[in-house]
């Protein structure tokens, strides 16, 4: 394993408890002239996040994908940038389901530069399930509901 | 030039009179395994557009950037995506100026496809002047913040 | 049409006559730390040439794909780096086929910074025909295998 | 620590002995329209590896530059693709010390599928030093010379 998960360590004191933890390390590639870490590559860091939390859960997203009538797309993003991550630092992103819907959910992260535990950066990403035949909305299949409800329920009970 | 500029075409409905327009194609490179634009790209589509907007608006970032004493962050981005770009699709991307404050300043994007000008997109970005020394907020280089404030206003009198 | 086509002109000394060219702005985003333009980003500019170049021969690589028993996989790709690109540098790609075989074929690229006419990388990527069920390389389709011969048979004549 | 370092497990057949192992986790942002890790990042790994290599052998690349006489830029790269990676794979990326001249010095990479260990790519990187000021390339530094050189010779004992 790369992506190490853990439960929430002491410091991270404004992510709530039962969120999940992934941990990266910026690439040389990731940075710009300004000598920082270029904004659309936390997109990706919550990417990864998001697919390691789904493994963490338990719901297998592209075996759920082979059936051909479900697929996940985003329908929406935000990213506030607080800090700038530069190259070589080891991130650590914490991630939660903040909303359960019935054909969409929404994921909140909080990344932090593990060394100082500084937070960078907050973000948060809709994802919609729709139905690749018709590219419509459809509802979320009951096991990735009751997965995310779960997880859901996991943080309003430690809250 | 390759971002070829213009003023709204008539069909763009929804994109405010006196906003700026850029296209770009999309690449190959930018796609992902679902077959279409992966959705981190379309902050670089703005980000080309922003650096167009500026040299319309005749607001040399990158000499500003030479004085030393100041810089420009991303400090928030949003995205809301209606419909999936996909290969080699040529898009227009409408700019502007919708607020103006002290230290920072918001611009607002629609992404059109430009075949059947369907709206594929919005985005919004807030940057923020800083002083590279000190990395603290800073008020609005002069110059700049008349350029802006001139561009906004270009847009409220047409509205 | 973004990427402006047009044949060698008088300043391009050593692109040879009848190579295809291609023009692009380099982006912020494809900077990196140093302060130029990242190393991979060059393959993507000579996947956008690639594509162009594609386009001006008339073959339709995305109609051929769509047979499905047909598909284009990049098999090797070289480039030297003679001089860097920077941010907002409109560059021009000259793009030939060096080598028609069975079932792969070869392009070669020089990339000029367009302004002042400079050199800043050579590469070549060669490409194999494959059959996307079995994986295996395959014949380059009949159309395609002309369309590159005539491509390389004028470059020849003209040399 | 993401990046985990292992000497040559006893599977990897044909890297050499003394080489360097550095893991990485394919994502989905890196994949394309062809369902497979695009060709370019193939580069962002190597040069993931070549960073990891770097820390491993002792030479502190950025505490080098801060000199202000010293900078190390991509000459070359080839890379040779022999099986496509996928979404969510891990790779083993094997690194070692080719040749060491003057004022530059080769890396060659072989990348592996860590599943099966199959091999799929391989890969070569020319890197020149040169001095920031004038842009021309100058002698490696002493340290690093020595640390490539001994890297080198360990690679040439086992073999």
């Amino acid at each position: 394993m790369i992506h190490r998960r853990k439960m929430r360590p002491k410091n991270a004191h404004h992510s709530p408890k039962g969120s999940f933890c992934t941990q990266l390390r910026t690439r040389f590639a990731e940075t710009d002239l300004q000598g920082v870490v270029h904004h659309r590559h936390y997109l990706t860091y919550c990417e990864v996040a998001r697919v390691e939390y789904f493994k963490a859960l338990g719901f297998d997203f592209h075996q759920a994908r082979q059936s051909g009538d479900f697929d996940l797309v985003v329908a929406e993003v935000r990213c506030r940038y607080l800090a700038p991550a530069r190259f070589d630092e080891l991130l650590a992103i914490y991630t939660w389901v903040s909303q359960v819907r019935h054909t969409s959910f929404t994921l909140d992260y909080q990344i932090y530069r593990d060394d100082d535990k500084l937070l960078l950066a907050t973000a948060q990403t809709t994802l919609v399930a729709i139905n690749p035949q018709t590219k419509k909305a459809r509802a979320l299949p009951e096991k990735m509901r009751h997965v995310l409800c779960q997880a859901s329920g996991v943080l309003q009970r430690l809250l």
